[in-house]
């Protein structure tokens, strides 16, 4: 038997008490991810998995995603070399949400713009007009040209 | 002039390295919202926002959020006691998705089924069979049935 069967939702009880995997996926198939980096705890990027992504996580220890824009598979790191390697997985109580322990691969970074998480900018109030955004992170850790060559 | 004005959805430039906060809402009117402890970086939940309850989280310093299953709004803790009380907000590359780093009031826990983390159980892969979970929180922080009585 395949080591990744996932279980049927079952009542509340067993959703949030019990000691099987059953997770919810939304009206379009997909559970939401929260990525974080195992040593240092910090959120790296979301994403979405579907039942196969989950599966093939599970799996091989490696993340997949769904790519809600390309409406595709997606391994994290296949261009970039950025691969993420899993250490745990954690479900919610209400198991519609997971979070991924992770270590990245080739030059460590996450964000497709070239910064190390895809959170690298927080929110900051000006005393009048629009709410403004800082850098928390102030260097790439790569340039994006160098590694998404699409042309 | 109002401190919390969102603006308008620019372009992929602007949204990605821009210095204005223009959170992308899906077909709801939702964003995803990833809770962490502000000490300890622990992700404690994950939930959503509407553009209203983003409004009263900048506004407020306290977390809002939109309860899916309740279809209102949902003041963290105003039941529990639990009340969030924001110290940063960071979005995403696209901004689609939030981090807030908070600290929690009362008991100090998050979770309704009564653990400080909503992630109180990790997947374990079984020789054969279904996917399983273990508790990585052995102990609940406190009884719901003390806090939540609805009875």
């Amino acid at each position: 038997m395949c080591n990744s069967e996932i279980s049927e939702r079952g009542d509340k009880d067993a959703v949030e008490n019990g000691v099987f995997l059953m997770p919810k996926f939304d009206r379009d198939g997909l559970i939401v991810v929260v990525v974080t980096e195992v040593t240092s705890g910090e959120v790296l990027m979301v994403g979405y998995m579907n039942e196969e992504a989950l599966k093939r996580t599970i799996e091989t220890g490696e993340a997949w995603y769904w790519s809600r824009s390309r409406q595709s598979f997606w391994k994290k790191g296949e261009t970039s070399g950025q691969i993420q390697s899993v250490h745990e997985i954690l479900t919610d109580c209400d198991q519609d949400a997971l979070v991924l322990k992770v270590s990245v691969a080739g030059n460590g970074a996450t964000c497709h713009v070239g910064y190390r998480s895809c959170f690298f900018r927080k929110v900051v109030k000006p005393d009048s007009g629009a709410v403004q955004l800082e850098r928390v992170e102030t260097e790439k850790v790569y340039d994006p040209a160098d590694v998404y060559n699409n042309s």
